[in-house]
């Protein structure tokens, strides 16, 4: 039978299952339901594939995918936080610090200490490959809000402040990717994706 | 405004979106409906995180993580065929092909052979990353069918001997994982959960 490390190693892949539960704001492109957690997670991970050559600085490719990879398992306990809720961004690190506890200690010691150090090291966001990480995770919901012709901006009347605040730390990951944001944000804007 | 090369980059990360789209056969675990292949890679990239200590032989972790990321979707085009199907499963490799051609092209030429090159090797199954990527591609519908006390064993009246034959590669890609994986199905069919 299975060793007692292959069984927690079990349990947590039975566990993080619940992440295909969790449901973000974001629309997805060719279909119209919202897109739960795991889908996202996929996506930024091929992104970094694809959009690492854009780094500012060179990166730990494996890393950052890691980090993508795991980056929203905390929100199986904690819940998906809107961006743009301030009430609910209040209480989030504590949530989502429990969350961390709990979830990632079913884990062997070894990895839940790897994994927990990844997603910290994701959510200070001062290495280069929190930073990389952080702009594909920023970035990812603007292309589906412009796809989806203004998708969760509009169901939130979110303005272009706001969605610029959110944006501004790309710029730290990746200057092409930020200029590419600029001109999407003030193209939505334009087009009445999203408000002046 | 974006590059020609950024702008096909972008172009193929909205094209990959209906990933989300196919369904598969097999049942979430925690809710009940069915898997799409985008939930799937994600969970098969945190699987390589966490099991490759369990590989036959040392492997390259990027790249088996690359390979489930991108090893569906073809699917996109060719849709999903179930593996207990032996008539879809007929035509599957040219269906396949065609959808290689036109979705891995959305790319710019180098990363678009890079991608073909990962597929292919995941496909014919012969390096040690791809026997390992096999591995999980083939034990993680396993764990959901035992989880969900035989999901789509059950609706399709599968017999033990068909999943033997499906599961015996994870042999090639880890012997520690094929004995997990041997005891799983013995006790799905004492559970009734497999046809003997």
């Amino acid at each position: 039978m299975a060793s007692k490390r292959l069984k927690k190693q079990l349990d947590f892949i039975v566990e993080i299952d619940k992440l295909k539960k969790i449901i973000r704001q974001t629309d997805l492109i060719h279909t119209s339901r919202r897109e739960n957690d795991a889908e996202h997670s996929w996506h930024l991970a091929v992104m970094t594939m694809i959009l690492s050559e854009y780094a500012n600085k060179e990166i730990d490719v494996l890393k950052v995918m890691k980090m993508v990879l795991i980056h929203d398992l905390v929100e199986i306990d904690a819940g998906d936080t809107f961006c743009y809720d301030e009430k609910g961004n209040e209480d989030k690190a504590e949530r989502e610090e429990k969350a961390a506890d709990r979830i990632f200690n079913i884990l062997p010691e070894d990895q839940a200490k790897e994994i927990r150090n990844l997603w910290e090291e994701f959510e200070e966001m001062t290495t280069d490959e929190a930073r990389f990480a952080a702009a594909l995770d920023r970035m990812q919901p603007l292309i589906h809000n412009y796809m989806t012709e203004g998708g969760s901006w509009k169901r939130h009347s979110i303005r272009k402040e706001q969605v610029i605040k959110r944006a501004k730390p790309i710029l730290e990951g990746s200057e092409e990717l930020w200029d590419f944001v600029k001109n999407l944000i003030e193209d939505s804007v334009k087009k009445g994706y999203l408000k002046e």
